[in-house]
């Protein structure tokens, strides 16, 4: 029997990061090079490496017998414990009644999404999950380049916002930003509300990173300066390493009753509540604590001096430049330089870039450019500096905090020599490229990276 | 800030249980009648009462540590298990590439509705689940009314596919069937095959009931039927008493590879995958073991006593008529004899009927016509006979099974005293209905009730 399937749906893609994964999963046992047994160097899948916090872990043992459906917009105790956590860090006073905790916060953009009419204008590069949904729902959208410093501008937004005739505008913004761990400061959020407010643009901030800034003094929500037309999305995720229970909620804006109500109506239609375990267990995480506060700034060293390493090692080498990451544990790399020497060798898009250094003998998984809403020949990446045990790791930086550079690197190529050797394998790929394409000037032949 | 909320939302109403079981959690509060505290007759709310099975507990305390992201699809040991479940309790020989995972049957069923295009036929009554789903999703559809037995006719479905000129027609098969209990048994459903194949029909197949299936030896599943082109949809939600745990499966039909691969997307795109450590709990729950084999035993034996029990009661009462109930925790009653008294009482909805029963003296909550999809002056309603410390209950039927009439008469009595008062007072609000309608004949006031 043949299935007629949604257009909508052949349209969309696979998010570039699952694509790989599974890709990868299934490469690692088929490389037939015996030395490649150690695996991939995993620069490409977003996923915090440390153990989810004992304290969630201990919450959810208790809790196994909650098999009654839960509430739809989540079990009150919960919603409580997420009000108090804005509070406490990001300063934001928000009543239980505001918060909505969904299956994830990609669902839960995917939600707002739906019930929001209108434009959508997306910050590019972006995080690989919106464009799918934002196809998917058929919406309007128009992309909002980032300028150098990985930041829109207000101005920009401005020039854009007048040339949209929707009724309702939506803003997608990312902070601290997927893919490049920049992080919008007070100012600039500011400066970027005005012109919502002069413009009536509606703001989904994904706030999932705002625990990850390496200076949290830094962080600021911008529920927080724009709190009459900001959907804040947060969650487990990222910032407790529990990406796997599938756990987000989403602060509504002030005085947004009506669409409360509606969106209770989509959430109570499509998945009915979040699993009643799993939201038990996530109030221990957002209670406040003094266990999971140092498990907030220790699991943020981590990634700061990672994301420190990273970047300056992908600078030092001839060619790569990386934008200074100041939260997340990404960053996004810059391969530009090489674009004529790629071009030459047929590695004409950013997608084929990724496909070439995943092969033997380089082994090294990135997500390209156009997964992150960039153009196809535009070689930028992500770089995911998340590789390796974060078990371990973070054992061994409680026992001895690096302070001094030497004791930071030497921290780095002991806990993380995957990602030491990883950025090696970037290099000696480049190398190999400008080798190729001068040989290839000479003989004028194909050869294959 | 004004917001702009995309209509189709705005349409669709949430369901009724769901709006219900607020609506009693503000109430029963509220009542000022002391003689209230005891609570509500609850026949609203389809939950089994049960505890979750101590394997599967067990199995999520063992888990809680699983912090990472899953596969899309599911983890492989649970595909592995579900196929193995089905092959032994269904006689489904599946492979586990044709297994999904999905945060509830309903979300599944939402995600099929979202990917296959075309009309759907929903036979009526339907559980209050899927008119939501299709209004949002702004598909056609075609009801199709059950005769008096409860179920489709296959001539029925040949007559209204017929008038139907889409590409794609979706018959959404609910067996055993919420709200009438009523099970399709293997003739029944290769009549209906024979129409699906004539008429191109595809179904989707919500089996989410079949462990309650009183005689459990009657339950053949659709997708060994019509294997070609049936979606089965199943899970832990009724079978094993987690409905807040959030997992549900669906088994694509033979050679369905395409729709697999879009479906894939959709789950991506929308919630990435299934709570990791629910679904390595639910591995134990899918698992075929004699522990579980009792507790499916043991739970749906009390549904067949206590939905026994209250259809006779209810038929006992001078004008109702409840279909017999072969599986599920639900039965059909059927108030319409009561019409003409309801009517001139200014009761002439089902949705004002069961607002009538809920309120002081009656305090009895039951599910109106209007929300399974029948006609609003349709005076019959879904009864869900689970109102009862299922934990209790189980302990006391393992203890000593009924066995003679009176025993079981007994057991009920004992054990689901509030079942047995809520139909009592069923009976009483209809001697009043009759009472106030005859007094109102003589004095033509209008007479609350």
């Amino acid at each position: 029997m043949k299935f007629v399937v949604d257009q909508q749906v052949e349209d969309i893609e696979l998010p570039e990061n699952l694509k790989l994964n599974t890709f990868l999963q299934e490469f690692h046992s088929d490389c037939p090079h015996s030395e490649c047994s150690f695996g991939f160097y995993g620069f490409a899948f977003g996923q915090s490496p440390f153990p989810v916090p004992n304290l969630i872990q201990k919450a959810l043992v208790s809790n196994v017998d909650k098999g009654a459906y839960a509430p739809v917009p989540g079990i009150p105790e919960l919603r409580e414990a997420i009000s108090k956590y804005n509070k406490h860090y990001f300063g934001l006073e928000i009543a239980p009644e505001r918060i909505y905790v969904g299956p994830g916060t990609k669902e839960l953009i995917f939600n707002l999404l739906e019930i929001l009419h209108g434009t959508v204008i997306l910050p590019t590069p972006a995080w690989l999950g919106y464009l799918p949904q934002i196809r998917f729902l058929k919406k309007n959208y128009h992309m909002l380049p980032a300028r150098a410093n990985g930041k829109i501008s207000p101005q920009d937004l401005r020039k854009l916002s007048l040339r949209l005739h929707d009724r309702q505008k939506i803003l997608i913004l990312n902070n601290p930003h997927n893919p490049t761990g920049v992080v919008y400061d007070k100012l600039d959020l500011e400066e970027i509300a005005d012109v919502c407010r002069e413009q009536g643009i509606t703001v989904i901030s994904d706030e999932i990173y705002a625990q990850t800034t390496f200076d949290f003094s830094k962080f600021e929500s911008m529920g927080k300066i724009y709190p009459e037309a900001t959907f804040v999305t947060n969650g487990l995720s990222k910032s407790h390493a529990a990406g796997g229970y599938r756990l987000g909620y989403v602060i509504f804006p002030q005085h947004a009753l009506d669409v409360r109500r509606q969106f209770k109506k989509i959430l109570a239609t499509e998945y009915t509540a979040v699993s009643t375990p799993i939201q038990h267990a996530a109030v221990a995480g957002f209670e406040i604590s003094q266990e999971i506060e140092e498990y907030f700034q220790t699991t943020r060293n981590i990634h700061h001096l990672i994301g420190e390493y990273t970047f300056h090692a992908l600078n030092e080498l001839e060619g790569i430049k990386a934008v200074k990451p100041e939260g997340t544990f990404y960053l996004l790399a810059d391969f530009n330089f090489f674009a004529t020497e790629l071009q030459k060798l047929k590695i004409d898009t950013s997608q084929k870039l990724s496909e070439s250094l995943i092969v033997h003998p380089y082994h090294t998984a990135i997500v390209g450019g156009d997964s992150l809403v960039l153009e196809r020949n535009d070689y930028r990446a992500r770089i995911a500096y998340v590789d390796y045990d974060g078990k371990e790791v973070y054992k061994n930086y409680q026992n001895q905090k690096p302070k001094t550079h030497s004791e930071k690197l030497e921290f780095v190529e002991k806990n993380a020599p995957k990602i030491v050797s990883g950025i090696n394998m970037i290099g000696r790929f480049f190398d190999d490229i400008k080798a190729q394409a001068k040989l290839q000037g000479i003989s004028n032949t194909t050869i294959n990276v």
